[in-house]
């Protein structure tokens, strides 16, 4: 993790506050428009300063205070036949650090969200396996459990934005994305103890849902570093995100992150199912589609200021804010560009910057009050660049849906609101 | 974060799964009691994969699903007076990895859980400063951004075990603790807008309830790592942990965390206020009490299997898993006793040994379903190691309530139950 305390303190860095100084005869509070002589919510005794609050007993699991109730996950009616066959968007923009909580999580279900209790959890490994195998969930909780921490990123992140600028929020633009530290055991573990044969090359993963959501991994990633998890954020697993097991496959697009995991059969081929043909494959400019991309390129977004949270202090210290993320590695570098690409100053990563985990960063600008067009882009530890949508677009088309990467731009009006656009 | 590639796979480590291989003639499932020829939760289709599940918009803050809700805050009746100035404890039993959620993280109230709306919200620095301030909650966010990950731990964690094992229950003879992940400011930038004067050396620390839970802190450490946090495993503070903004004080005891913080006062002195003097201070053997023991020491407790995690699958393969924590810095070593502390193995440490924050281990034992007397031990970066019960009375005596690290025993029995202990 980054050192909290690498800034030198001792002088003083910013002038916005110069007026909130108390002088001698009374309090001169606020740099906004609680200022005030004698402001009463620091001179009085309040309210709540003078009687007692909530009991330990009040709320035995926790709920988000009522004023931050617009905190939560949205679903845009338009963009999808069905609410059960859907997809809806984490609040990124009003979320601050790594960790995505699972209440505000994006979920992207096929045929719904499915109620499925350990007691009635089954999943079979077979195929081309020397022992066909059958877990009950204790048999699985025996096996060596591991800790990682993991994006899930949506192939379709992004999708809306192919053709132009046109969801006004970040957490619409890009939210279809989580971060969740897991705690569970690896695919190998259970391919180990099934035994694969040596013609076994795939591992076809399936949920207990009625879409079934099966997808091909190539046995090489599935060795390497594919959990089958139980917790997340150190609970267990929701119910919208695959109670009581669901597969990690780090950095790979989330429609491989199977839920309700039910069947792990392994073939000397892929299966080639609905789900990795007739859909998450890319459409080319050519009119043919491209099968098999798997991996999340690196990509960022600036979450604040961003449409859904204008600037409403004013010019001044102004505080810049996003996520970065590979599928590749570790984010090694984050750039912010003011002026539409034209400039680019190296942002702070807060925090850690874990593999194929979000990363967060922060730039301090002093803004001067005139537009400017936000824009950041993610260096991974493999030297990738985030390219600008333009690049993007001269080898994909416009006629994409999937493995939008591309920089995003927010442009900041003088009056502090932001408007997602594109620039030429 | 440790690889969890690092094992080696290809060879079948263990036998207890031998009976759950498939047949050619049907399913022989399950280790445990599901076992069956043709268990129907793998052959037939269930309810759950013919039908919907929920859609995306059923739950815009989502909840654990029905059958965790075991896994909640508990308060116990006797130990205090009043809810309202009392305390709850965290499920640690129950949880994995190292990030406690907000909803189920324990809660220590003096005068109980106030609600503040960001509107309402100020903070004043003043006492030994160049130039006293009051913040509104807008000014705070102006300041450049952190992220942390910390353990908060209650002073009094493990206090009812000095007279000996009392609670059946890791979750109340630990579970005074939590571990999030924070987003804020640094406490030194605001000192630096006010300007500490020469002859300022203690940060006198309030909060906005009316128990105002007034502290003292040295200098040295404001400047150090303490953080005025927003934000918490990233989203905002829920009510009951300080919204909208709390102190964290990264390895300090959790008394010393202010909640709704309202001041910041700097003084040449502590304040000695009474949550310093007849509170949160240590009562030796004779009759004398300690104060100024801010630095929560080296610890560990194993989580399952204990008390309320007995181990129900008999034996064979067996997790033994728990947490370690060190206000000192990083944890660098646990070692795992099944013999009550005769003979000691190393443990794995699982995803991040960050400083100052909850640290998973777990250990894979074969267990041959004979009694055990389970043990763990911390070792941090310092080279400290967590004492045995017997060696901190030696120093400490039992007239105490605070700052009990010792070394816990659990009774594993050849049936499983697990009961908390002491041995001689």
């Amino acid at each position: 993790m980054s050192d909290p305390t690498s800034k030198a303190a001792g002088t003083s860095r910013r002038g916005f506050l110069k007026t909130t100084a108390l002088g001698g005869a009374g309090l001169v509070a606020g740099a906004g428009a609680a200022a005030a002589e004698g402001d009463p919510l620091i001179t009085k005794v309040q309210d709540w300063a003078s009687g007692f609050g909530d009991p330990v007993d009040a709320a035995p699991y926790g709920m988000p205070i009522r004023f931050e109730s617009h905190v939560v996950r949205r679903n845009v009616e338009w963009l999808t036949e069905s609410p059960v066959s859907s997809i809806n968007f984490t609040p990124i923009h009003a979320l601050e650090g790594t960790i995505t909580p699972q209440g505000v999580a994006f979920e992207r279900h096929h045929s719904g969200a499915i109620e499925l209790s350990k007691d009635d959890y089954r999943l079979m490994i077979n195929g081309l396996v020397e022992k066909p195998l059958v877990f009950t969930f204790e048999d699985l909780t025996r096996f060596p459990r591991h800790v990682l921490t993991a994006f899930c990123e949506c192939a379709a992140n992004g999708g809306m934005e192919w053709g132009g600028a046109q969801l006004e929020g970040v957490q619409f633009t890009q939210g279809m994305i989580h971060n969740m530290e897991y705690t569970g055991i690896l695919l190998k573990d259970l391919l180990a103890e099934a035994g694969v044969k040596p013609e076994g090359k795939w591992v076809y993963v399936e949920g207990a849902d009625a879409s079934s959501n099966g997808r091909s991994i190539p046995l090489e990633k599935a060795m390497e570093d594919v959990m089958v998890a139980f917790y997340a954020n150190g609970e267990a697993l929701r119910k919208e995100h695959g109670y009581p097991v669901r597969l990690v496959v780090p950095g790979w697009e989330g429609n491989m992150w199977v839920k309700w995991l039910r069947r792990i059969a392994i073939y000397d081929q892929a299966v080639e199912g609905r789900e990795e043909t007739s859909k998450y494959t890319d459409m080319m400019p050519d009119g043919r589609a491209r099968k098999w991309t798997w991996v999340m390129d690196a990509k960022s977004v600036i979450t604040s200021p961003s449409p859904q949270v204008p600037i409403r202090h004013g010019k001044g210290p102004l505080v810049i804010t996003g996520l970065a993320w590979s599928g590749n590695g570790k984010v090694t570098r984050v750039d912010v560009s003011t002026d539409g690409g034209n400039t680019w100053t190296e942002a702070r990563i807060s925090g850690d910057a874990k593999p194929k985990a979000l990363t967060r960063f922060h730039l301090d600008i002093d803004w001067d009050g005139s537009e400017m067009f936000l824009q950041s882009r993610c260096i991974d530890e493999t030297g990738y660049v985030q390219p600008t949508k333009d690049a993007l677009r001269e080898i994909r088309g416009t006629n994409n849906v999937y493995h939008n990467n591309s920089i995003q731009t927010w442009w900041v009006q003088p009056n502090g609101e932001v408007e997602n656009v594109e620039i030429a």
